[in-house]
Order: structure tokens, then C-alpha cells, then sequence
């Protein structure tokens, strides 16, 4: 209710502020029996962790290590709560004291002390986007279970400062720094994060998510249908400013007849929808993309407020991302793994076979 | 948790098929006192009902007329369950036996059928936008608490077919059809409706809503951000595939100083944020926008298959609107109304004033 | 959030007054495919119906004629939600007015205006025992749905007025009007229901319920525990003053070799837990039983205050019933049945089998 | 949803196993701004911790130290979720291995393996009444806020083994190792205690909790009624059978006009109905009663199975307590502050002012 919860059967809730004592998760309704160990976590959170944005990143090196305080028995999940933490350790909370009392731009310094009458001004604390590693460790429990039930859930860098990928080859996803199916394109969009990087500035982008073997069926009616849940779970994530589903903003110019997907004996021909009709999957590959705004702590000049309301200029150096991509990408890739599967125990409940 | 409820503190469970006896909505958790009679409410309604939409419209002419069952005594609300009733007049369920045995392309026929082994199949039953009916209803209860707090809510079409408003002056959206704050533009919109009519098809779009007079501090972090509520809110809508918010999808060409709205002494220089900071409203206007998919019956022939897999082609004729646009709207109003209310009274609970 | 809703995946929400246009409810997540005719649900309102008391009911003969709005199709579900509606014909208005300034001693009319700053007063309102009308119809769709399992649940009067059930023959149920399952002492109880009728006072007694057919496994830890969902779910009945599983209140007085039940490669030798062990049922017979206090609306003269809170005395007149008991008895099975109903669905939501 | 979280607006979610690594708890929706300090939570902790258990108690010293991760900045709570832990230091899990095989009776090691497939053996795993700890530390958070308001909640002894209280002197609870209201009493309960133990026997007994200064409004009508909710919440304490408000069980026997509170210009004359009418808070005392099992461990020999289905005969040996009182106690008052907590926050919600 007061929003660190996420999901009804599969429920998550996370904890801890970017310079406190420790970020974490708790899982509540993971389902019991499945091998789980750090490993499993840890691969995902170390694509998330600090100085993996290759050059869009920050030189930190936080290892970001998970450990699990509860719900495994023996390497295996009990259907007890588990709580996975991640203790700080490159904290650095002096470096912060200087923003005390300045309203960054951009970020939510104001809207919390107007909603809370407090706040904690350490790199953002609640609010900064270390919270979403505990996201990340939540979603590889989810991942796993998701596997052995042939979904796979895979995020990727399709524009960033205006550079579009053309190609869609996702085979070449590993091959280079911004997980960019196209890596000819890749090379532009490094070289305009380190041209833009010596202005002081930061770039946005469009991150796409594809989820293949997903059953039909998933998605609740009206006002829990799957594109409207996987739109809240990505518009979730800090940096993102839009979603949309398959044909997405594209719908708004195109004719009915253009728009629909023919259904045939083998299928459908084609996948405007998204994978996603009426809110409930259709067994089609399911197809999201997200807007991404340019990281807000800049190095240029800005003019802003303090808590006084007197005017401030502030120049907010630090050890900052150029772009959330692409450390933005498991966490896209958690937002939907953890939609998936809280519809998954779902449509279980009902007593149906999920297929 | 089966999806047809919204909200949490001001809960709505909407039922009913388009085909059934009636189409309803129960309202848990509206603030007692507050002066309501049916004309609140069938004002609001009477924008959606059928017959409403103009040259975009279907010629069918429902009166929707809203009963009021309980929740209401002497002429205010207890804090008991409002429950409101439209019962269904014009039905016809014959003339959609012809579709019992064909999956509509672009509509939920295939998924209801593939997620619960059983689907009504008149009119789409559930899945049928008159389910709208009932949000709107709520909606309007909603809208009356928050003009009491200053709180003005306004859907309109900035895009159509693929004619984009230029103006926006909204003073103009009473003044044409199709709620388009361009009123030269308007009437493109409609000769292009009119074209596309003739040829059996059907037209996208884009429509904007903004929320003005919110107070800051609504939303709350992490999961159930402002913005990200949003998105759930109007993405729940049928016909929406895409929702952003302020800036949205440009955001991703922007750099960090151009997409940082600068503070000062008098407020925020621009509104990139759309209204809305790290999950939590600034004060400043709420901005989204949605992208609206044509309408999925169209009079062209469509290959599709029937429950048994078999190829059949259909034309799907009936009296069906061209556009979603502009019935869609009061829709849009009525969801984002339903958020902040919610909202609202979220932030009410936590003990601090909400100014 | 507000109150009226009663589970999570097979959710009730009850709406209406004692005196508006209906009571109702709706259902959403109620399992797909099932049969559900009205006379299904008619049979057990018709044992809670006004007139259905015996000599501890009221003269009154209201129909509770239940109605379905919506998510049957075809004589099944749909897995949408199921409306039900029991519209108010013997209502009566005017014969409250006498009431609409004074706190009746026992009753909520003192809370509800301190809660709600507004009161319906007629007949008590949203508080009248009139929306039991309404969970028994959902139970109802619960009950067979659980039937279908061999789940039967089953309450029955083991003491009226100080007069305690000695034997306790289920066969006997059936043949006496208080549902009581020792006959001979069913008819001291009548006896002295007609004595205390005529000094124009009420009684009190004990229900107990007991749930046979039940699986294993069903209640989740910790706070979601079975027995304590039953107590909530059973205390919520107003008349409700105390709920005890199992051995209960006597547990206070044993040891732990006396209270803990032995088990058996044959199964338990015993059942002092009620079917329940660390809140999970254990595959015995769930048994419990509330205590129901006397009708609050008696004929004698009591001293209380008006809402301005000047003294006043007040005989209550009016068609009451001496005791809740009978009647109370399908409503106390609806609720354990809508919470074994609630927790089926929960454990077939992890996927394991329910056996 | 799976059972480890309690309330809504003020929503904790426990986890943690009693041999595992720690015990802990999330609290998430704790109003902004209040003081807390380890030490105001450590003073609940240490009335629950082992070895506080007077004559009744376990050797066990256990400093079950809390330790606060997140949500706490300068000392103040800032809006964002609590966690609190307890690291697990006197584990001995070695000396839970020959119960591996064993389904203690009494106990939840059946149940689990039922309902789960797999169990946690070591001390009950998470069916461990060391879960309690967890409550006790967040019901310490709430009980500062409440105590703002003018709510103070206290639990006593009222009977044990048998042996019940007869004076009700609050003032005595802390002079006998038992808070009993009644030392005299007190002292014949611990010889009760000191013999059974010697028979390798437990007991069980009754505790009573007052709730004083308490404003009228808390509590939402029909499902979530504030009795109903303090059931469930008591029922979820492990050794609790039964619960009763206000008169409870005895209203079984009471006439209407014995058990109807009068009301007068100064006040209810008595308080038979425990502080809440129709589910709503009164404004007087609320008066609740448990009934708590003896422990169901036990050193006399007794008969079970093991998980293949063979008799095997058990003698628990370790180091347990001969009675739940007086180490439930806190907890006791834990569930019923975090019960009134949330209720308060509820009706916060509504903007009427709680008075």
C-alpha cells in the first residue's frame, strides 16, 4: 500500500536507501522445492552492478554481493519468505553533504520532502536507482522458475542520444557493451555517450523487451490485463518516462485492417498485438518498449531551489552514469519477469492447466 | 486479484457483460457526506454512451441511464458501498451468433477462450468496451470529490488517422466533435473518419489528458509510482497500446540538460516531468498521453479461424464506431480521476496534510 | 480496504442496506465452467430468510428472491465476476423514523455516526444482519464448488439461552427448528425461547461448525493462518462475540499430553486441534464454534441517549427475532466456506496438488 | 498472500526461520518523521526473548539484539520501509536432527510437508514461535506512534494450568514473574508451573489485553470489523485456540437486556460488548481474551509417525518452555497494536479527523 510491494502471489517487497546500511527483498509465495543458490542471483546483479555500463558507466566498482537470509532449506526454496541483501559498502555519504540542501533537477528531492516533510538526501536514498538491484535479485528467483517453464525474458538497447538500431539480430546482444542487436550501430551510440560525456551531459533511449515462450492465458481482465500490469512494472523503473506494447505508438496512424493480426491454422501472422490481446497473452512473443529520460546528475550548471525556496545554482559532479542504459536493462528485464510470473501462480490458482 | 477491481482505498469492482442483464460497478471506500445524485454521474456517462462519438460514432442510441442501488442516503454517501447500475437495453444477442464459432481478429475472443475454456461470445461479454460504462460511472463519483479539492481533470484527440493537432488551445474542444484543441485540424479528422468509413475500416490515434490543481505528494515510491499507476490505469483500457507521461517517448533523444526542468523561486521553468517526479506529483500539471489502436471490427474481409482451428474469413458488420476516438475519452478522464483519487486518500492516511 | 470485500482469490464484495433497494454481491474470481443455477443459491437463502426462524423468528416473510446480473453464460461461469442481487421489498421505511434520533443500546448507530459524521438509520442500514443476505448467496457458488472436492461444511446449535446440546447425532439437525443435533434438548430450548419472547427479551447461545472432506495443506503461515482466517471471517458476523477451534477455551485447563493429538500410522487418535496445525489444515474435520449474543433489539425498556446526547428510553417494537440463532446458522457455513473456498485457490496457486 | 505480511496500511511482512539466519521484519507504510531508537524496540523484545520466562521459562539466554537496516535516517522514520533484524546466535541446529523423521504432535512438521512437499525440521523452521520476535519489534514501532494518540495496549495472566485470577490490581502485573493482576493468584500458578514441570508436562492458560484511550471510528464495518480483526490477529499467535471480546462466550447465556450496554449522557454503564459495536471501536476499553494451548512439546513419551507413515514414539527433549505465559504476552499486545495501528491509519484515510 504505501508502494514497496510488487505482485500478489509472487510478492515482492524491497527495503534500503542508497546509503544506509543495506538494500534487500523480500519474497513472499515463491513457490517451494526449487534449487536456488547465490549464483543464480548473483549472475543477473552483476549485470546491474556499478562500472558494468561499459563507457555509458560509472567507474564505482561495488561487487554488489547478495546474500540469502531465509527460505532456502538445504539449496532449496521452503515456500517460506526468502530475503536476499545486499549490504553498501562504497557508501561515501560525505560526498553527499553538500546537496543537502539543494533540490536537484530532475530527480525526486522535492516531491519527497513535500510528501514525506522529510528526506534523505544521500544520493537520493529510497529514491536512488540502487534500489533496483534488489529488483534484479528478486527476479532471478523468478527467472528460474519461469525457465524451467521454457519463458525467457531478454532486454536490449534499441536507440540511445537518437541513434536507432536498424538490425534486430539478437544474437549480437552479447557482442557489445550496450546489449544493441545491431553492434555497426552499437559503435555510433559509444562514441556519442563519450562525445557527450565530456560536455557534462547524459543521453536517453529505447530499451525493448521480448518474452518468448510464454502460454496463453496469462493476464487477468479489464483492470489487471498483462500489458496494463507489465506497463506499471516498467513505468516503475525511474528512468522511464513511456511504454508501449508491440505496435505501440505506431497504432495511433495505422488503419484497422493494417493493425490486426490474421489468425491462421498456424498461427498468427503477425504481431502487432504485442502478444497480448484483451489483456491475456495469446502464446505470440510478448513485445514492450521503453522510453528512457537522460540520467539527471549532470555536470553542467543548473539553476534550482532550496528547501527555503531561495534560487541555487548547482553543478552535480560526482561518479555518475552517462545513461541508465545499459545498466537499466536487467532491471527492465526483472519488471517483466516479475509480472510474468505473479500471473503465472495467477492463473494456477483457478484450477486451470497453464499450457 | 481476478482483475476487476482498481484502486485501493477507493476500490471499484466493476461486472457485467455487454450482453447481459446490466453492466455495473460497486464503489468500496467512498469519503461520507459528500452530496451525489444520479445527474453527476449520467453527465459523464452521456459523453461515452453510443451514439455520442459524431462522425466517428456508431448510429446506435443506448440511453445508459445509471441507477443508484446503495451508498447513498438522503442525498449523500454513508461510507458505505455505492454500487451503480446500467442495465443493457439494446441488446441483440442474436446478431452475434454468426461470431460464436470465429476468433475476431485484434480481439479478446481467442485468449478469454484459451485462459477459461469458456467465453460468451456476444458482443465480446466482458471484454466488451461497454464495460467502460461502469468505470466511467465511478469516475464521475471520483471527480466530484477532487473539483472539491481544485483537482480538474480533461481528456482531448491530439492525433487522429494520422492528422496531428497543432494548436492547443483547449477552450476549442467543446467547440468540435471530436475534442481536438485544433478545431481547423478537428475537421480534417472528420473527413478523414468519413473516407475511412466508406472503405470498411477503421482509425488510431493519440489522445492527451492533463490533471491540473493536483497537490504535490501523491504517489507513492518504488512500485506504485504516480506515473507508473498511470500507466496501469489507461494501458487498462482496451484500446490503449502505449502511455507516456510528460516528455514520454522524446525523452530519449533529449539530453540530461535539455529533459531537467530547472527550479526557481516561482516554480518549475517547463514540464518535461509531466507533473510527476520520482513517482510523486510536483505540483506542476499531469501530462500522459495514449496511444489508441483502430477499432478491431472492421466491414473488410479478415482471415481468422474458428475454436476448432479451422481458416474461416469474416466481415464483421453491426453498427460499430470507426474510431475509439472520441467515446474513448471520458474513458481516459475516468481513469486517471480513479488514480488520483486513490491517491489521494493514500496520502491522507499517513497522517500529514495534504496541500 | 473499506470493509465489504471478504477474500483474495475468490473475493466477495457486499453492498446495500437494510432499507435501500437492494442487497447484493459480487464475485470476481470465481473458477470458470462451473453450473450455477439460481435455485442453487435460493436454497440457502431460504433457510436465512425473515419467517425462517421458528419460534425464535420473526413474523416476517420476505421472499429474498436472489436475481444474477452477471458472469453466468449458458447456465456456467465465465470467470467473470458473478452479481447477485436480492432486491428489498418488505422494507418499511417510516417504521425506523422513531429511531432516527436515538443510539439503540447494542447496535452501531452510536459508531457509525462517530465513524461517518452521517448515519442511514433505517433498520440499522449498511449494520442490519440483512447483508448476511448476501454472503450467503455467494457461499453458495463457494459450496459447490467445494462439493465438487467432498468438502460439505455443516453448522449446527449446541446451546440456546444457557440450554447446552448434550448429544450430538448430525441426523437429528434436520429435525428440530433450531437445528439442533439433540432434539430432546431442542425442544427445552424452544420452551425457552417462548418464555423469554413473552417478557420481551432475547437470548444468546453457541454455534458450531464443522468442516468435513477438507484437504491437507490448505491456510497459509503465520498470519494467514486457517484459524485465524475462520475467526476473522466468523467474527465478522455481528452477533459474533467469541470463536474457538478445536478444543478452544478449554485448552486452558489441560496439559500437553492431554491437548496434543497423538498420530497414527491410521491417523490422528484425536482431534483437540480443531483440524488445524500451525494454521494448516491437517486433512481431520475443522471444527469451531462462535458465540452468538442475544438480538440487541429488545421489546424492554433500556436507557441510552439521542445523537445530541440528551437521555431518552427506548422499546424497541418491531418484527425481531428472539435469537440470531437459527438463522445465524447458513450464515456462519458461508463463512467458512468462502475461507476454504479462498485458501483452495490459494494452494493451487503454488502449483502443488491439492489433495 | 502467502501469509507472512499483517495489515495494510501499515503493512509488515515477517520472515526468517528459528535456525536459520536471522528473524526479521519489513515494515512498509510507517507514518513519516517519528523518533525510534534501537532501544525503544529492544524493551518489547526483551519482555519475549528466551530466558524471560521466569519459572516457566527455558534456560535459554538469547540477547535477541534488533538491528535496524533501513528507513531510519537521523533518527527519524522518513516514509520509506523499516527492516528490522534479529540475528539467530544460539542455533544448536545439530540438536534438532533426530526430530528429522519425526512429526512432533502438536506441532506444524505434518501440515508443512503437506502442504509444501519439503520442511524446514530444524526447531520448526519457520512454524517456530522465534517468528514472534519479529512481531513484538514491529509492534514496538507502532506502539510509540499509537501512544502519541493516547493508545496504550497491556496484556495479563488471567488463568493458567487452571488456576484463575480473581482480583483484576493492573498494578500488580509487574510484581510476579507471571503479570498476573492478582499475586496471590501468581504464586499458586508457579507452583502449578514448578510440578508439572517435573512431569515433563506443559500448560496452558488464558490472557487477557485491554486496550485503553482508543478514539471511537476504528474499525471498517462487515468484514474488517475490528473485532474480526483482532481475532484473526490473536488466532495467528501459534498457541492461541480462541478468542472472545468484551463478555465473549459468556453472551451465550446472557439475556439482551443483561448483555446490552445502557448508554447514558456520561457514558456506557458497562462494557459488555469489549469496546466495539458493530465492529467499530466505541470509545471505551477494548477488552480481549485468548485461550493458549499448553506447549505442544513435551519430554513424556508419545506417539506419532514418521514421514513414511511408521508409529514411532517421541520424548522432545531441549530446552522448552513449560507455558507460553508469560513470553506471549508481548506478543499478545503486538498483534493488537498492529491491529489498532492500522485501522488508524485507515481512517485517517477518509479525512475525517480521529478523534
Amino acid at each position: 500500500m504505501a508502494g514497496n510491494s510488487f505482485g500478489t502471489l509472487f510478492r515482492i517487497t524491497t527495503w534500503g536507501e542508497s546509503h544506509g546500511t543495506a538494500v534487500g527483498v523480500t519474497i513472499d509465495g515463491c513457490p517451494p522445492g526449487m534449487a536456488i543458490t547465490p549464483e543464480d542471483i548473483q549472475q543477473d546483479l552483476d549485470r546491474r552492478r556499478p562500472g558494468s555500463g561499459g563507457v555509458a558507466g560509472t567507474p564505482r566498482k561495488e561487487p554488489d554481493q547478495v546474500e540469502l537470509l531465509s527460505g532456502i532449506f538445504e539449496g532449496r526454496t521452503t515456500g517460506t519468505p526468502l530475503t536476499l541483501v545486499i549490504y553498501n559498502k562504497d557508501a561515501h555519504s560525505k560526498s553527499y553533504d553538500h546537496l543537502k540542501n539543494i533540490f536537484r533537477p530532475g530527480h525526486g528531492d522535492i516531491t519527497y520532502l513535500k510528501k514525506y516533510g522529510i528526506r534523505d538526501h544521500r544520493g537520493g536514498g529510497r529514491a536512488s536507482a540502487r534500489e533496483t538491484a534488489a529488483r534484479v535479485a528478486a527476479g532471478a528467483v523468478a527467472r528460474k522458475y519461469l525457465a524451467a517453464k521454457g519463458i525467457t525474458v531478454m532486454a536490449y538497447t534499441i536507440a540511445l542520444g537518437g541513434i536507432e538500431a536498424v538490425g534486430r539480430d539478437l544474437a549480437e546482444i552479447r557482442n557489445n557493451s550496450l546489449s544493441c542487436p545491431d553492434s555497426g550501430v552499437a559503435q555510433r551510440m559509444e562514441e556519442r555517450i563519450i562525445a557527450v560525456k565530456k560536455e557534462g551531459d547524459t543521453l536517453g533511449g529505447i530499451v525493448e523487451i521480448i518474452a518468448t515462450g510464454c502460454p496463453a492465458g496469462l493476464g487477468e481482465p479489464v483492470f489487471d490485463k498483462l500489458d496494463g500490469e507489465l506497463a506499471r512494472a516498467l513505468m516503475s523503473i525511474g528512468a522511464v518516462k513511456g511504454v508501449e506494447i508491440g505496435a505501440g505508438f505506431r497504432v495511433a496512424t495505422m488503419l484497422g485492417s493494417e493493425n490486426n493480426d490474421p489468425i491462421t491454422p498456424g498461427g498468427f501472422v503477425r504481431n502487432n498485438a504485442g502478444g497480448i490481446l484483451a489483456g491475456i497473452s495469446s502464446g505470440q512473443d510478448i513485445v514492450a518498449r521503453v522510453a528512457v529520460k537522460p540520467i539527471p546528475s549532470i555536470s553542467k550548471e543548473q539553476n534550482t531551489i532550496d528547501p527555503a525556496g531561495n534560487p541555487v545554482s548547482v553543478k552535480i559532479g560526482g561518479r555518475h552514469d552517462i545513461s541508465a542504459i545499459p545498466r537499466i536493462l536487467p532491471v527492465c528485464e526483472a519488471m517483466v519477469i516479475l509480472t510474468l510470473m505473479d500471473h503465472y501462480l495467477r492463473q494456477q490458482a483457478i484450477g486451470l492447466q497453464v499450457t
